[in-house]
């Protein structure tokens, strides 16, 4: 919005602005406005425009100056007249930074008439286009002219305080106020931040992906062990190579998590989403060292070690690491604002729900306080990973006849009535799904090729590594050369040349029905123990990697005959529950009408529905990922952002052949994808229930329902039961 | 068809027939009724009928007597009268074996008149039924009675013979001899059998999948280098725990092959059908000790040792093992009947066609003998394998910058052209589909673990192993110290959780695009070189594992741009030439429409497709596939039989898109299921062009075709191209 100011067009106006006419025009595909599209989502195809105009001066002496301003502070939101100006400067001074700008208040001292005449331009501005404004403005000479205005962008909690304050102002709608933030702007609301200023000035040394939002500060820590160790002295960072389930310990004491490989859904970012942990994954530039305690970095040409015990900050939100200990700033997620604004939101997204993915109390509770409606998955197989809890796993797993596994199975059970328990609690009144034991039974032993390379060192070891190994497997130095072969065995048998299409899901609990059943009893028994303590309590059992509806009717007679035998013997026949299924393989969504007759909620699994529709492992993805992002063939990560068109025409055919066989079929998503705001709203579009998500995304979650409701008002309601 | 005898009802009928009236009905669920019908596909539900009737019998004295018989050589389908009868005896004694009985043809002699009724009676069933009775019968007291006709069971030569001479005699038509071979029973003229008299004599040693049919019969090797080496000396079967691309070589010198892992796709399997080598996999009684040079077998309760050099005996139809030397018998696949009813088979198949999966100009010209009309799938990697090009497959992968890389990639050119030139050769005026590079490079590589193990090793190893490292390794032994670690290092880069899943296919391509400009390149120059011969050349290049649009186009850039380039240079720019896709991962399937904008023509590659849409790793399906069999869960193995009710909605919806947006779209299937006859139905149902298979099923494929074509007659034709 530059004036025109009838004067006659210097010459050297291009030259002054250091731009040739080529340079207006290429300006378009600098790396810089390259990235940022990609960023922001702006299509390539656009183009630049270029307004020709006469130029006016703010470096024409003491009467003649330059600024820049909002018009509520871009920070926090409040309203007040916020910016900074140079007395005789162009406008390429203030930002270039070579002269300190004074603040604009100070403007009123020094052009008493053109401040005047400013602050009643932006005033009106902000009416007239009802958002904050960010400006421009030279004076020449006396004469205020006006360079340019546009919305402000602010941060999160500006963003929510600002929208709130217009509403009561007046100036804007509730509605409006709603569509005004960007739901991951939330994110800055919900979690610490590195403090802006004191960051300037550390040293970078890596990025990687934003794998779970916030910002952590701590010293390095390369094992699990180590970080458990440190943690009992001050904050720890986990820096390991990747996480694996036994890294859970270390993770839970960790303030974050820093990964040199691994991609947004690996195990450490998945993992670190869950417990709310900032995790920044992919750092390839990192290069750990976990024996000698130390990563070796090379970064943006330089080299240097990090050895364990230096400081270094994580902002899980932009996938940046820091050498060196920042400050950091708490967000209010309980503020004044945030409550109002979210209000306002749940009012538009009407009755379409958003759960939580937690898998235990402490994250059920977490959840409730971010507003979940239910939990939309439990891990139950999370809860096996625990100290306490493992050598039961693998003593079930080991076990060569039935009865080994009863016992194991049966130490199991009071652990896992214990977890439920709390869940079914903490979400008093509102649905609670668990899945059945999902991951492949390797997963819970140790390494195979860690194994093959113990066995291979063992008739050389000292008396001191011989420690150090039966310490590893929990056995006697003396039992080694039996144990390890063994145990090389079992995992050889188990091993898996594709884990992720594997014996998993409910084809284990098909073979192994002990477990399913064992899982039941746990469910329905909790469910009891705390209904009769007058809390409502919602079961849904979710059978998970169903392809054909046979295996659903296999899982769902193990389960509906131990919950008939659990509620009778408890005289509890009222207590309602549902058997349901998630849709995660493309073979449940093509037959997903012949599912639906057995199944009484479907829950997308879009993690594993993305890999399989698309051939893809998310784990291995990383390898190329860059390229295919560059070379623009994927239009973003599929593991973050749902790939609507492919991965989503398989979810919209499973939905309407669901709903076709079970009109009032509850249908919600579970993936990762539950808490990513243009996945929401397709989820919204194509008539699902709910979305379930980490709990610190379901604010997110509840404001990306909320703008699909806008958007989609006035459209034809597509069919939803909950 | 018993005959009504009007006599009064014996009170020990059912005692003599040892059958309790409980047991007429459960016999319906003995275990060998329950596996009967699973082998011939006849549903559980259907239940038995039982007659209740008065009894003959045939012992009572020298004028009775009790036989079976056929109207035709059910082995080798002659027609002549066929049978065995006993006097004195009730029909139990003829199949017990207590008594040996006379030929039928004795029978003249002994009752001439009873005789004569026999053959009148018979000859007219036959030619009431019109086909090849398998009859029983009683004569009580000189009088004859028939107790049952049937069409009989035969050999696959007989079936072939009998069909030939029926049509030659007016008994049936042409259509009806097609049909009356089951396409599966081809097999036997085409492939060797184990002589089935000295077959009973030998001990059956393991029973697995019958993953490649025919005979084969030879000495026991326990590594591929020891099956090259006793090659020289005589007949060699290759015993295996499980087969890799390393073990080519030995394959290829071997008279059979036997793993003890995997299933029906795996390597072996896979790799052994293309050679037309018999092989079982998945015997999982034999442990192979490879050092040892000797297997472990523990087979109905009894162990042995089967060591290098002793005899065993294959049966790859049936999936059988037996230790010993049995002799063979050899088909003769060219003979006349076959000649003759495969071309009646081929008239009604019409323009459906039939292709072979070949990669090397010796499969080809096999297929050509078989009747293939073109090659579907030309795998181009597994000319990588071959002991002179691996070294320089192994530069290409280790290759840190793009000089070194084209360096080997250079040496791999000629080589390429070479193959293919054959391939065009024996393909003169048949299409031949070629496909890029599609498995993971770490396939070409050492395995990880194995590396990891012979570094622990390393420094304890003395000089003799060392040596052996080196040779292994092709480096010298003073070199493995720091070549080991190198090694390790490239292939833990490349190391996938699911290589299934992972960087491969046209990933592969697109991020090493020299790759796929080097098989392009090698597959114009040799189309050129062959066209110059006067040689019809029709190339398809085939994109594998494209999920999206993008990745097609990217790769058909460079295939167009090098086709133009050594086409013009050579002056053929006319040589037509295609470019199109596997369809082989669900996403391709969602959006076939926009990928049949780019492709010109569509190959399903059904054995990925099964396992993406299903969710389900071939290698990893056979740890469970029993329990889901025997739970009925599958119908049948989805990697031996499509599944039409998921898999094959899949294929169905992509065939629909893609003619949609490309009408002359030629669509083909290049996976395991295209020979297999129920497949090769539903591939001819929805519409495709032609089916491609392992060379030695393509005469099945030709036959289960035209029965497809004839039970489609009269129904609308669908859209087809070719």
């Amino acid at each position: 919005m530059k004036k025109e100011t009838g004067k006659e067009f210097p010459q050297n106006a291009l030259e002054q602005l250091n731009l040739s006419r080529d340079a207006v025009f290429n300006s378009w595909n600098t790396p810089k406005a390259i990235y940022y599209r990609r960023m922001e989502k702006i299509p390539d195809s656009i183009g630049t425009a270029a307004n020709v105009q006469a130029m006016v001066f703010g470096n024409m002496g003491d009467r003649s100056g330059t600024g820049v301003g909002f018009t509520r502070n871009p920070s926090t939101g409040e309203k007040v007249f916020y910016g900074e100006f140079l007395v005789n400067a162009q406008g390429e001074d203030v930002v270039a930074g070579i002269r300190t700008p004074q603040p604009i208040a100070e403007l009123e001292q020094v052009m008493p008439e053109a401040y005047r005449q400013l602050r009643e331009i932006t005033t009106s501005l902000e009416k007239h286009y009802r958002d904050m404004q960010d400006f421009e403005f030279t004076i020449e000479e006396g004469t205020l002219y006006m360079l340019q205005t546009r919305n402000g962008k602010r941060t999160g909690p500006a963003a929510v305080r600002a929208a709130v304050e217009m509403v009561e102002e007046g100036l804007i709608s509730k509605k409006e106020a709603v569509q005004r933030v960007a739901p991951n702007q939330l994110d800055q609301l919900l979690h610490p931040v590195l403090d802006p200023a004191m960051r300037k000035g550390l040293q970078k040394i890596a990025t990687g992906l934003p794998a779970s939002p916030g910002a952590a500060v701590g010293r390095a820590a390369f094992s699990s062990e180590d970080a458990v160790e440190m943690s009992a002295k001050g904050p720890v960072v986990l820096v390991r190579k990747e996480t694996t389930p036994d890294d859970i310990h270390g993770m839970d004491v960790s303030r974050g998590i820093l990964t040199a490989v691994g991609g947004l859904t690996s195990h450490a970012a998945v993992v670190a989403r869950g417990m709310g942990r900032p995790c920044v994954v992919g750092a390839s530039s990192i290069s750990v060292d976990e024996a000698k305690k130390l990563a070796t970095i090379l970064f943006e040409g330089k080299k240097l070690i990090l050895k364990e015990g230096d400081w270094i900050s994580l902002d899980g939100t932009l996938g940046e690491v820091y050498l060196g200990q920042c400050k950091t700033n708490e967000p209010d997620p309980k503020s004044h604002d945030f409550a109002v604004f979210m209000g306002w939101a749940d009012e538009f997204r009407g009755k379409f729900g958003v759960r939580a993915n937690a898998d235990i109390p402490r994250d059920a509770n977490q959840a409730r306080l971010f507003g979940a409606e239910g939990i939309g998955l439990c891990r139950t197989e999370h809860m096996f990973f625990a100290e306490d809890r493992i050598p039961h796993m693998q003593a079930m797993i080991l076990a060569r006849d039935e009865k080994t596994r009863k016992k194991a199975l049966q130490k199991l059970l009071p652990m896992q009535r214990k977890d439920f328990a709390g869940l079914f609690e903490a979400m008093n009144g509102f649905p609670v799904v668990i899945r059945t034991l999902d991951p492949p039974l390797h997963e819970f032993l140790p390494k195979r090729e860690n194994l093959m390379v113990d066995i291979a060192k063992l008739p050389h070891a000292g008396s001191k590594e011989k420690k150090q190994m039966a310490a590893t497997y929990g056995v006697g130095v003396g039992e080694l050369k039996k144990h390890l072969p063994e145990l090389l065995h079992r995992v050889e048998e188990l091993h898996e040349f594709n884990p992720m299409l594997g014996h998993r899901g409910c084809r284990l609990g098909i073979t192994y029905p002990d477990v399913t059943e064992m899982q039941a009893r746990a469910i329905f028994e909790a469910a009891v123990l705390v209904a009769k303590k007058g809390v409502k309590v919602i079961p849904e059992v979710m059978i998970p990697l169903v392809g054909d509806v046979k295996e659903l009717e296999n899982q769902k007679a193990i389960v509906v005959r131990v919950a008939e035998e659990v509620l009778s013997a408890a005289k509890q026949k009222d207590l309602k529950y549902y058997v349901g299924t998630m849709i995660e393989i493309p073979r449940a969504a093509m037959t997903a009408d012949e599912i639906a007759k057995e199944a009484e909620f479907f829950s997308f699994g879009t993690n594993d529905l993305t890999q399989t529709t698309m051939g893809l492992s998310r784990d291995d993805y990383t390898k190329f990922s860059k390229q295919y992002e560059a070379l623009k063939i994927f239009k973003a990560d599929p593991f973050a952002v749902l790939d609507q068109d492919g991965v989503g025409k398989v979810v919209e055919h499973a939905v309407k052949l669901g709903r076709k066989a079970r009109p009032d079929l509850e249908v919600g998503i579970c993936g990762e994808h539950g808490g990513e705001p243009s996945s929401v709203e397709f989820c919204y579009r194509v008539g699902m229930d709910y979305v379930s998500c980490s709990p610190y995304r379901v604010p997110i979650a509840r404001l990306a329902a909320a703008q699909a409701a806008i958007a989609d008002h006035g459209k034809a309601e597509v069919q939803r039961t909950a």
